[in-house]
């Protein structure tokens, strides 16, 4: 590990430790602002504070999966390195704190299942399609990689089903989040969690605000993988697949929200031609939200190691380059998805994502 | 008009006369990514520079009304000031412009109708239901208010049904559009406008990123009201109409996607009640997204004017509010919304919009 990937990591870590404080402050800010109204407004809204305190109860149980992952994370990525020295909190780091908490709900939580069946279940089934004639026993020669694993419940659940998984992830927010969900976590439902208290607004009742949830539906400890058929790689997709030892290894590669993080998506592409093996299948499901489109216009970027490229396509213009460049289409789909999405806002996204299972072509 | 104003006025038409500059720029890095892309891999995409050149033709036809916009507002708000000097871009400012741009798609192209059926004809309808039993042509009587009124199309469609209709609005961007499109457009379907391009991002085919329309769908200044029936005020909601000339002078207000707007929701309702009539109706339709609940966490913000105020309440808690403070809740509704939303988009932002009717207790 070089020193620009541990300050990365204690930069990580750093966020996580300053979770609690953060949304304190958020909370404290309210607090002032209502004390400081006309006392005939105050009693408007006699509940206000009430609210407000239920709130910062609400962080500090989220505090408690915050801090055990900043524990584990130093002791596991930071061992014996001495970062102990306060650090200023990274612009957008916090951010990613948050989404790290709604995605313990999507990929952890029995209620997440219902934005897995959608994003998860489509990949999972044409994986089986594909390979229904092989018994669960004989599926370890199978191997699949799942770039941007993010949480790992998609490559863990295509495991489950006895193939070979890799997973693939590059934040260390997801890195940290997931070493400690695979490596640590001694129970099902551990924890409880509130995904939805990071944002006050277009919530429908208090309630729904302060929904909770229990994390992990399933604690990835307790299944016995027929063998060691599941594991994560650290670093760049495109880093590490375009490497000559990859070439032609897996049989599948399913990609889940994960192709518009290209800087370059024909990088992205070569990457995957690469390191599937003729024949093999390409199994993607996602929208096109080009992640690095609004760094590459702004000189000021809000985050270290943007890449100064951006090439945004169109879907149909995607498609003609994933036709020119060695597969061949055999499916397409569109199918309505949410990430993270509280179910119960006022504000719903909806990505109308696009499904394709695209074969190399057998040169 | 103070000196701040007229920063403000001149830090607005900048925005609007650098739209063109801003957007060459986004395109040229693009032109220059792909230039330094290898041979091999520019041949796979034959017809991306063809693409961004049409963007490029679409920047060059938008700029015509941002151009026309950035005059008239010059003459007519700056004149004789001196505020020809270069001025550097304001942050955040060319933002509002791109919003604008697509307010124009929303509020005056024939295709933004299905926005507006969702959002105003609720609003128009339950109007019209209200005084059934007037004729039009004693309509002129009836005082409704339209605050946040953006591009004026909803005051615009309730005067068009006889009534006297007072806009509110305190943004520039809306301000200075609106006077251009009252006062000075000529005629209908005046301006191709290609609402779309601002995004590269969830486009499925280049011409949905390239999609035109035509601007006004209806030239204003082509419909004789019935007398002065249509006027627009300026200036901070709550300044204008807590202003004792104002009590109890509307029989109707209608906020649409304007209540969270607010910084402080008391004194938005306290002012609503103000300048109702006893009896008179507050007719609501829009979500909760409160506009400064982000900036009211940041020391440093990335605007000018933000009150350092953001009171957040969930649906439940505002409309307890509503009822405390002397309102009667006679009808409720939720309607799926859009706002400026391209239907063609692989992510759709749906607003579960809340529409309710509110008598002002007549004590």
């Amino acid at each position: 590990m070089d020193e620009d990937e541990e300050q990365v990591i204690a930069d990580t870590l750093e966020a996580f430790k300053r979770y609690g404080e953060i949304m304190e402050l958020k909370i404290n800010i309210r607090r002032n602002v209502f004390r400081s109204l006309k006392k005939e407004d105050q009693m408007q809204l006699v509940e206000f504070e009430e609210h407000l305190n239920k709130i910062e109860e609400a962080v500090k149980i989220n505090c408690k999966l915050a801090n055990d992952i900043e524990k584990i994370g130093r002791s596991q990525f930071l061992s014996g390195k001495k970062y102990k020295e306060s650090r200023s909190l990274k612009m957008g780091y916090m951010d990613k704190v948050l989404t790290t908490i709604k995605q313990f709900w999507r990929d952890w939580s029995k209620d997440g299942m219902a934005e897995r069946d959608k994003s998860y279940k489509p990949i999972i089934d044409e994986i089986e399609l594909k390979f229904m004639d092989i018994p669960i026993n004989d599926r370890k020669k199978i191997n699949i990689l799942v770039p941007g694993a993010g949480l790992g419940r998609l490559p863990f659940d295509i495991a489950l089903k006895g193939f070979s998984v890799q997973g693939n992830e590059f934040s260390y927010f997801m890195l940290i989040s997931s070493f400690f969900l695979f490596n640590y976590l001694e129970s099902s439902n551990k924890y409880f969690l509130f995904p939805f208290i990071h944002t006050f607004s277009n919530h429908r009742t208090n309630e729904d605000l302060l929904y909770k949830c229990t994390i992990p539906d399933i604690n990835p400890r307790s299944v016995i993988f027929s063998g060691s058929n599941f594991s994560t790689s650290i670093g760049e997709f495109t880093e590490v697949y375009s490497q000559r030892s990859m070439e032609s290894f897996f049989d599948v590669i399913a990609t889940c929200f994960f192709i518009d993080t290209a800087p370059n998506i024909i990088s992205y592409i070569k990457t995957i031609w690469h390191s599937l093996k003729p024949g093999g299948f390409w199994i993607n499901l996602g929208p096109l939200l080009w992640h690095y489109e609004k760094d590459a216009c702004e000189k000021e970027s809000s985050e270290d190691n943007i890449p100064a490229c951006s090439i945004e396509l169109t879907l149909e213009t995607l498609i003609q380059l994933i036709k020119n460049s060695g597969f061949e289409i055999d499916k397409r789909e569109t199918i309505n998805t949410t990430y993270v999405g509280n179910p119960c806002s006022m504000l719903k996204y909806i990505y109308e994502s696009e499904f394709w299972v695209a074969k190399k072509k057998d040169i």
